[in-house]
């Protein structure tokens, strides 16, 4: 990369930097790439772990109770299954499900059912409110954000901290607005900060009170298990919370192996209390004759127990831990000391927050665009896309490979340096 | 079984005959049965015509361009597969989309996009009308009336003729009641009595004028490969008539594999038109990331082309045919010369229609789950459970063993004969 040695002398030190950019960004639009870091999906090596899951079940088709996954029944899901993802998720095993293969199908239709049936304490069905109003803790997760809006849900950000969301933003507006009737949580390596919730707040959103008798956290604990360093975080046990705090009905849970097996054929999770476990099965009987148990019978088959998952996903972690930190040393080498950009240093999941200067998110992803370089849209962190102060970038490094990571962060930079001394200069201009 | 030539000389004739039908339920009751004949369920030996599907896709993971199945993406499914069904769907292969393992499924989300969402042509959404109903030809399928019950749609009966919904009525019923949003039709091999729509009820479906301009067809074309006959009956062609006719949004298309390879761990099938087709991707995709994309290559190496599933599904009658074959004798053996049922002779389907004399149907399946034997719950063939005539049981013959059907059928035969018989004493007396 082009060094501040090579700024030309009797300019001055922004237009000289600038001008160092300029260079950078017109050397990296020669370079014709085509990449891309818009989601956050699993590398085709990542998925290469579970190939064994392409000849599963093989020549078994019964669970261990003798249920024949191959037909109709078992809306529940397989227990050996629940029974293996019931410690990471922390939901007792009769109070979780397994169906489907998204959680994000699962979310979508707690919302659907609370809009159109009644959700346990509710007075009224929340299509019959004069309005439904949820949480956002910003960042998150854009589409938390697109199924608020479709069912015309308001979205109402709150800051996120470094123990998860402003609690005490948190606590006022639930107290005050009966119209709010639940928080998106991303609550261990959350999505796309990396921030896992503390105990304190935890607790505080357990207990809080809450002017919505049916107000429901969306516990949306996708990355239950994605560690990417040693320490193996713990999250605090919400439905344990809500229940000792006597707020049984306040948590759903999610879960899914989509980052764990086969992005889109793996399993998801759905886990609360006994009423609305009772509610959720009560509306999806009537859409379902059962969930996918081969599948089911598949992972099982293949993860075996709790153990297994932790060792399948030490393997995960092998692959993506030096793109995370290939990510860190690049920001480091190319921003460390430009004044222009913070980000996160995650311990897991799947995502690094890069911010710039207020007013250049949305720009820098339009120039890395240009020179071939596809992010999220700036803004997507946000609800209705719209970041405030324009200057949150999602950098998502588990897809491309190793090299490409590098060059894809490298050119990332140059338009951060870029857009950011632009302004620095027509600030001082 | 018992003989009239053992009816006790010295009662009437209709004393006798009901004598001897309770000295066949004694009997029966004293077999202390457990058979279930409650659901059109795939026996263990049809879902073992699937066993390959247990191993498969295999070594492979790519879709014919290229796409790789295990990553999220391609939300209107496998192209191949969609062109394996898309002729017996009739549905143009750009307008059929793969996704999911149910049917059901997407006639409920179908259901909930236009309540909360606005469909193509709908002043508004169904959930801001005062009213919606539903044109349900009777005897029909109960899930679909469950449907319409959890969302508080109207239900209103039409009685099916041989050549499918009476016409004269659903024309006069759709061009009257602009709150009539739908019809529910199982076209061909209805269920549950078997009849496949004329190609007179199809044209004047497409071609009738009605006071909704958002008017859909749900088309549940289930067993649209389900024969148990040479003659392989063809339906008309829903959505081509609606395009023709001007209507070219009218007709919503389902259909499923859960009875062509396993049941529940199938792939399921949407097709409409081209704005249809597009509202309903809308609203599916903050729903959902992508189907299960490896199920779909499984089935599509597993099935390989259209003649690939007449091919198997000529190995599934070759099991449902002698079932089918044995509950007609078992009937025409007990209860042909009685006067007291009559029933249909599918040429495909699931299912046979036993009708008994009016306000005999619930007593005959209490008096059957007495002896042991669960027949769907009468009444289950109408809206809101209720058959007004109570005169309709549905026949399930394909999960039980061949000789387990021809005991089941001929105990059920009993509990007719005793009901209908001890109502002709009753009205005597």
């Amino acid at each position: 990369m082009t060094t501040s040695a090579q700024v030309p002398a009797g300019t001055g030190p922004a237009a000289a930097r600038l001008e160092e950019a300029r260079r950078a960004y017109a050397d990296l639009l020669g370079q014709g790439l085509s990449l891309d870091l818009t989601r956050g999906k699993p590398s085709a090596r990542q998925l290469d772990l579970s190939a064994d899951l392409l000849r599963l079940p093989g020549d078994r088709h019964t669970a261990a109770d003798g249920t024949d996954c191959r037909n109709y029944g078992a809306p529940n899901g397989l227990p050996e299954l629940r029974e293996m993802f019931s410690g990471f998720l922390q939901v007792p095993v009769e109070q979780l499900i397994a169906v489907g293969n998204s959680s994000l199908e699962l979310m979508h239709d707690c919302l659907v059912h609370a809009l159109l049936g009644t959700v346990p304490g509710a007075p009224r069905r929340w299509a019959d409110e004069d309005r439904v109003a949820f949480l956002c803790p910003v960042p998150g997760y854009d589409r938390h954000f697109s199924l608020c809006e479709r069912f015309g849900i308001e979205m109402i950000p709150v800051p996120m901290t470094a123990e998860g969301p402003d609690m005490a933003e948190v606590t006022r507006l639930v107290a005050a607005d009966p119209a709010i009737k639940g928080i998106w949580c991303v609550p261990k390596y959350s999505n796309p900060d990396g921030t896992t919730y503390s105990d304190a707040v935890v607790r505080a959103l357990a207990t809080m009170p809450t002017a919505a008798p049916d107000f429901r956290i969306f516990w949306d604990n996708a990355y239950a298990v994605h560690h990417l360093t040693d320490e193996e975080t713990e999250v605090g046990d919400i439905l344990g919370a809500c229940t000792a705090a006597g707020h049984p009905d306040r948590a759903f849970v999610f879960g899914s192996t989509s980052k764990i097996t086969f992005a889109g054929a793996g399993v998801a999770f759905f886990g609360s209390s006994p009423a609305n476990v009772a509610w959720l099965r009560g509306h999806s009987a009537k859409r379902s004759i059962g969930p996918d148990k081969v599948n089911q019978l598949r992972h099982v088959l293949f993860l075996r127990d709790a153990d297994g998952v932790r060792a399948h996903m030490r393997r995960h972690r092998a692959l993506l831990r030096p793109k995370f930190d290939a990510v860190l040393r690049v920001l480091a080498e190319e921003l460390g000391d430009t004044g222009l950009a913070t980000w996160s240093t995650p311990k897991g999941g799947y995502f690094i927050v890069l911010n710039v200067p207020d007013g250049c998110a949305a720009e820098v992803v339009r120039r890395a665009g240009d020179a071939g370089i596809a992010l999220t849209p700036a803004g997507a962190t946000h609800p209705y896309g719209k970041d405030p102060r324009d200057s949150v970038i999602r950098v998502s490094p588990s897809y491309p490979d190793l090299a490409e990571v590098e060059q894809i962060v490298r050119g990332v930079a140059t338009c951060v340096r870029l857009v950011g001394y632009e302004k620095q200069v027509a600030a001082e201009g």
